[in-house]
């Protein structure tokens, strides 16, 4: 029997309520695998500024870096809005991505048959969407430097950052995705600025070259402003997307909103060997915590994506993906997701019928 | 009897016949509330690049500057695609930009009642939206300095923008979101990402300061990667959307698509005074150039917008904005709005039937 070593860091908002959904998921699906997890849970975000006094405290860091596995629940609140930006929960996030340096960060966007109607989108623009969002995590405008503040010649304020990819950077991100692409369906669109960014004309230029590596994966650029309006326009054209921190952010997020159904969506990232962080794409929605609305199927795939990325054990991460899907197909939704004729349930009665699934 | 001068900058692709359509249309709305026109032509982006070896020739912007108003088309084209980023026709558009100093781009997204089945988002989501993007246009990192490339102390070549805000940068194109939704439902939704950029903090620090002009206007803020999600969940939220050069690049695109009708959707850029640009937001349609197919109603649009933002001639603005309706009422469409039952129309025809409608 296998043991992992699992940080659980379960955040702010409805953060803990998910965690231990997905926790329990986590645990019996496994274990019908023989696989047996030890559990570290540390404080992060809001939770640990109250604690200790910074989001990412150095014995989170620590456990997350010794651990095979993080599972992340969410960040954020209210009462943390107006800190100064190294005091802010998204600040620990931030930190903890660039001291694990998972530099790939992977967002799939799946329409569920189940929830198509959840679509904001026409049924016959949204039915069968299944695509992943390649975002690299730990560099460019996010992290580039120089950045801060200045004081004009006039004495106005003047605010900047810096966008910066070097080529190993894009390099190691690119073949994460074409790798990807090669479990998919083989294509991949590179998503940039290279006809006003001098970081995207890099960007593109080692894509293409990464790309020759990759001589089955079939290659395309385009531009973000084009990629926002492709994926409302049609976005059954893209299987896997490409493209740098910030116009990921962007990207990953419509991308979501396409499948109507943000409260599903797990990620992981990654890097080429290190633990791999995973986490709901969603927010810590303080305006439903600790009242049981939470959605945890976001947490509870990326469990699933933690078993299968970051463990590879995919027999188990497939017990966990079908049993999503039998709850569905049993009609068992919680608000988020509820639709007329279906059995809404809240957090933790959607945790028991997962595991009765399984 | 008013005479202007209009700079008229045809560009590439399908934007000699678009504007050809939009300068008749102009003429005869103008005629019948007594004003003039005296026009310049000038070559820019490609067929300048062809003639000049330049994307934008010195006498172009000397021309636009010493205009009333510019009516541009659109620029690019595959022939230029490979060119060096200083001859690519989208430098020349840059250079025009800032050349004029048109800080504020507005862009509105309108869905058409007789156009709402155009988009992909369910009727009921689409039908009514009427939002206004306020980009600002000459700043951020489109401009930014230091930029380019350099090598890395390993020898790997390495690509860098900067991203910059001075406070009266913000201010200014502020004040024009704030002034343009007093005429309109009076809410801003100023979209950055303070949670993570330097830039964006000063940002959201000077529109909430320059809010305070303006006590009858409602501001809020939002991230651009929630913004993208709320353009597709519920774009009826939106009134005003003020934000930076890169960030409205994208959520105008996105804004765009959403009415599905990309064709429809004109630009103005504008500075406190001095010559606007204005310009349909879809590109040269390489693909249908020449053809006689490309939808004109962007760029008359667009005219309507130079005699009512650039011109201060609302009556004129007003016959061209209700000819457009009065066509589509009547069911002319060119191919990318075209529906079953109504008349599909080339460029030309649907120039003759505006003047018909005027
Ligand atoms: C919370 C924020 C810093 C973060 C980001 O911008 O990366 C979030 O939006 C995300 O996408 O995970
Ligand atoms: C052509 C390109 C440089 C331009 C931009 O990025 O501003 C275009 O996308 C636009 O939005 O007008």
């Amino acid at each position: 029997s296998r043991r992992y070593n699992i940080a659980l860091l379960p955040g702010d908002g409805i953060g803990p309520e998910v965690i231990a959904v997905a926790k329990d998921v986590l645990n019996f699906a496994a274990s019908l695998e023989g696989i047996g997890f030890d559990y570290k849970e540390m404080p992060m975000g809001g939770a640990a500024l109250d604690l200790t006094g910074v989001p990412l405290p150095d014995e989170t860091l620590l456990a997350a870096k010794d651990s095979d596995a993080i599972l992340f629940g969410a960040i954020g609140g209210y009462k943390w809005d107006d800190n100064p930006k190294h005091l802010k929960p998204e600040t620990g996030l931030l930190q903890l991505r660039k001291g694990l340096g998972v530099f790939a960060n992977l967002r799939p966007a799946i329409v569920f048959p189940q929830l198509v109607e959840a679509s904001t989108l026409k049924r016959e623009v949204a039915e069968g969407v299944d695509l992943m969002v390649v975002r690299e995590l730990t560099g460019g405008i996010y992290f580039g430097q120089p950045r801060g503040f200045k004081t004009g010649e006039n004495g106005e304020e003047i605010g900047f950052n810096t966008e910066v990819y070097a080529a190993q950077e894009i390099d190691r991100v690119a073949r994460v995705a074409f790798n990807n692409a090669r479990k998919r369906q083989g294509r991949v669109c590179s998503v940039d600025k290279a006809n006003v960014l001098e970081a995207s004309i890099l960007w593109r230029k080692r894509v293409t070259a990464i790309a020759a590596e990759y001589p089955d994966i079939e290659l395309s650029h385009m531009y973000v402003d084009n990629a926002a309006m492709q994926l409302i326009r049609e976005p059954k054209q893209f299987d896997t997307i490409l493209t740098n921190n910030i116009f990921g952010d962007i990207l990953s997020d419509a991308a979501s909103m396409i499948t109507g159904s943000i409260g599903m969506l797990p990620s992981a990232s990654l890097r080429e060997s290190g633990p791999g962080l995973f986490e709901p794409i969603h927010g810590s929605a303080p305006d439903i915590a600790g009242q049981d609305k939470a959605n945890p199927l976001a947490t509870v795939l990326s469990a699933a994506m933690l078993l299968k990325y970051g463990l590879g054990e995919e027999n188990a991460a497939k017990r966990i993906e079908a049993a999503v899907l039998d709850t569905l197909d049993k009609g068992f939704r919680t608000g988020d997701i509820y639709s007329a004729g279906c059995k809404r349930v809240g957090c933790k009665e959607m945790g028991e019928e997962l595991l009765k699934s399984i």
